[in-house]
């Protein structure tokens, strides 16, 4: 029965705004950034998962992580129940929730810490997350999950139903998982920041890696996105999905007129084409863009499950794309993937950044197990980016993510790369190199 | 031409939750707090403002705004344009929007140094804050409001015709403030842990002070609730409205029961009945609830203007409560007061807590004047706590708020309330009391 003796964090930020990899429409200078935190114990395992960023800001989260430490040292972490009631305490606590409620910096650090449980979990039980998770029973599953602000959409007890019905086939499914992985698209061609050229080649290399779908990034200029869409479409052949990736950059009825123009080149779907927090106006751009097959994606910045309810329960979205580290953790990334399959919605899930990849491919495995039971029209979004920071780095075969097969998350990245990348003095930072965040930089060596 | 030269920022705690002083459903054992912060400059005045929450994860909304500082050091604010412009740019900031977008800890950090630079404006014109938004013309007004993901509910176009409109008999509205200030309400009588007999003496005072309205705290205990109720409302006679508020106790089947049952009491509204998340949830319960005449109100959680905007195009609300200090600062909540006028939606603010009080009547005020044109069905909330900590404190004649007179946003505290209250080595929590805080404390000093 191993107690948690120590929480840990680390502002770890890596200068990807020196290449532009990341570029979109509305975060132009990304610095991929994880708040990467470790439950310590006085057993044989630790816990360990990160929060997601894009740079600055960083530290905010690396604070909330910290103002956690005092709820979690001196717990036990022995089973499901022990990480429920973590999950529970944390977003229950009657003055954090203030800055919330459940939303914002305060929300993804619960998150971070609660994931750590759970990869401690999953390396007691010697199991990656995904099967660990896909072996619960039905009952298990539905005692994960807040059902606070949800019963208007679904009970425990039809939770339970559900479930319970989706069980069937589920030692079947693990072994496809095994065998053939879970899908994925790649966003790798579609950045802003690349030429025509590196497009077009990379749309080519797309398609001879076997992915069924690639995504671009779109907003910024029109005639740019026409060009581009035509470029891809021709690369890849009428045989392979185009998406295209707005980022929050519309209101409404300029999310319409644009997708409009761009239906020729039938893009598969348009992701968050204005504010994730705008369900009624996603489902007036869904209602505007229906009649030319375009479907509505949302959900990387969506706050918490009870955004994703209305989302679906409002005919907004199409398809849903959880995030690893927007929520308030795998308790809460459970409810929606229930939520998904009470309402029918395919989840295909956000990733990329850093640690995205190797975090999320657990939900969307158990989301395929025992909440979808099918990959018909999911895909599991893929960027090349920075997996080699990661104990167990991604790995795709023939358009597929490979099952996991290490104990825990996913999300425990190597030492050396926690430490060269620590801000600002790990020695990718305290090299003096200009970057976006140097005046930050200058302000924390104050 | 004032140029800010540093940023400061303070942990400013009250130990509130020793008292049981603001207990509600949610919120038991609150220690109001504000996260302080102050732009200092080359010139004669200074900016103050803060952001308020209720104990733990107030040092994480200070780190928010240390995260600021390079943001505004060196800046100038002489004019409208400098404030707009500093608003637009925090919020917009590539990276920083990540972590919301646009809610939660960064973005009410966000709005603390929006509304200081307000301040800091006000001091520089020698005028209220209500005074100074009061005196734009709609053009100028127009100006402050970031358009982004509202021209679905109304375009600069719009909004420049309205308070055109509006505009008339803003002097006389203005003299009509500073002769009878701004109706009230009282929350005092109503918190739950507050005995039966002291809830009937405060209710009686409250009619005798000129109160029309006051409030109750509900959803703990439905006998409770009948009870309280009854002996309010016998308290307070017919003439004078009780609402009650339930602070997101329920989902949305609870809601409409529950306020069933207390619907013989001819509730005013029921304020906060589920997630402030739950649009279309609040959509249904106002439906539910209807035919017994009780409105839907909720607000002071509202994260930003998208979600506002939604609430009111839904029909999902009867009166809209902003807070203070929760959005983006004074030019968001100017987004809101303009959406409320475009909608017809009463604005009754939420206050309370520390500071809101003094804060939130200048919004009042100016919506009052330039965007509502009436005062009708329209009450501050008024809490008789904390107020002797700030430089001007809120005046309470007739059941109205009077017109503040002195420079400034409302929000400078005295510098012995800052040092005293400072968290954790101020006097007022260094002499070692017992309190819902203490773990956290022990946290801070290792």
């Amino acid at each position: 029965m191993p107690t948690i003796i120590d929480l840990t964090s680390a502002d770890v930020r890596f200068p990807t705004s020196r290449h532009l990899d990341g570029s979109d429409a509305m975060n132009t200078d990304p610095d991929y950034s994880a708040a990467y935190v470790t439950l310590e114990t006085d057993g044989e395992h630790h816990g360990a998962s990160l929060v997601f960023t894009i740079g600055r800001g960083n530290d905010v989260v690396v604070a909330a992580l910290e103002a956690l430490r005092t709820h979690v040292v001196g717990r036990r972490i022995e089973d499901l129940d022990d990480v429920n009631e973590l999950s529970r305490t944390l977003i229950g606590d009657s003055q954090l929730r203030w800055l919330g409620p459940e939303k914002g910096v305060m929300h993804m650090a619960i998150g971070g810490v609660v994931d750590a449980a759970w990869d401690l979990l999953a390396r007691q039980a010697g199991k990656p997350l995904w099967l660990l998770l896909a072996e619960l029973t039905p009952e298990e599953l539905v005692s994960t999950v807040d059902f606070r602000y949800l019963t208007d959409a679904i009970t425990p007890e039809q939770a339970l139903t559900l479930l319970t019905e989706r069980a069937e086939g589920k030692a079947e499914r693990i072994e496809h998982l095994r065998a053939h992985g879970f899908p994925a698209y790649t966003t790798t061609p579609g950045w802003l920041g690349y030429s025509d050229e590196k497009l077009v080649r990379l749309s080519h290399e797309a398609v001879e890696q076997g992915f069924g779908m690639i995504k671009l990034k779109v907003g910024n200029d029109l005639d740019d996105d026409v060009r581009r869409l035509r470029l891809a479409r021709g690369a890849v052949g009428p045989g392979v999905r185009v998406s295209v990736d707005a980022n929050q950059r519309w209101d409404v009825a300029d999310a319409i007129e644009w997708m409009t123009a761009l239906a020729p080149f039938s893009p598969y779907w348009i992701e968050e084409p204005t504010s994730p927090d705008d369900v009624l106006g996603h489902a007036a751009i869904r209602a505007g863009l229906g009649h030319h097959g375009i479907r509505v994606a949302t959900g990387e910045h969506c706050q918490n499950r009870v955004v994703a309810k209305q989302l679906m329960a409002a005919g907004a979205v199409d398809v849903f794309q959880i995030d690893a580290t927007r929520m308030g953790g795998i308790n809460e990334l459970l409810a929606v993937l229930l939520l998904a399959a009470r309402y029918g919605i395919p989840v295909c899930p956000h990733a990329g950044g850093v640690g995205l990849c190797e975090m999320v491919q657990h939900l969307a495995m158990v989301d395929f197990v025992a909440f979808a039971g099918t990959t018909e029209d999911r895909y599991l979004e893929y960027v090349d980016h920075l997996h080699e920071h990661f104990t167990e780095p991604v790995r795709i075969a023939d358009g597929a993510y490979v099952a996991p097969t290490r104990p825990g998350g996913g999300a425990e990245m190597l030492p050396a790369s926690i430490s060269d990348h620590t801000y600002p003095h790990g020695i990718v930072w305290a090299e003096g190199t200009t970057d976006s965040s140097t005046d930050l930089r200058e302000n924390e060596h104050r």
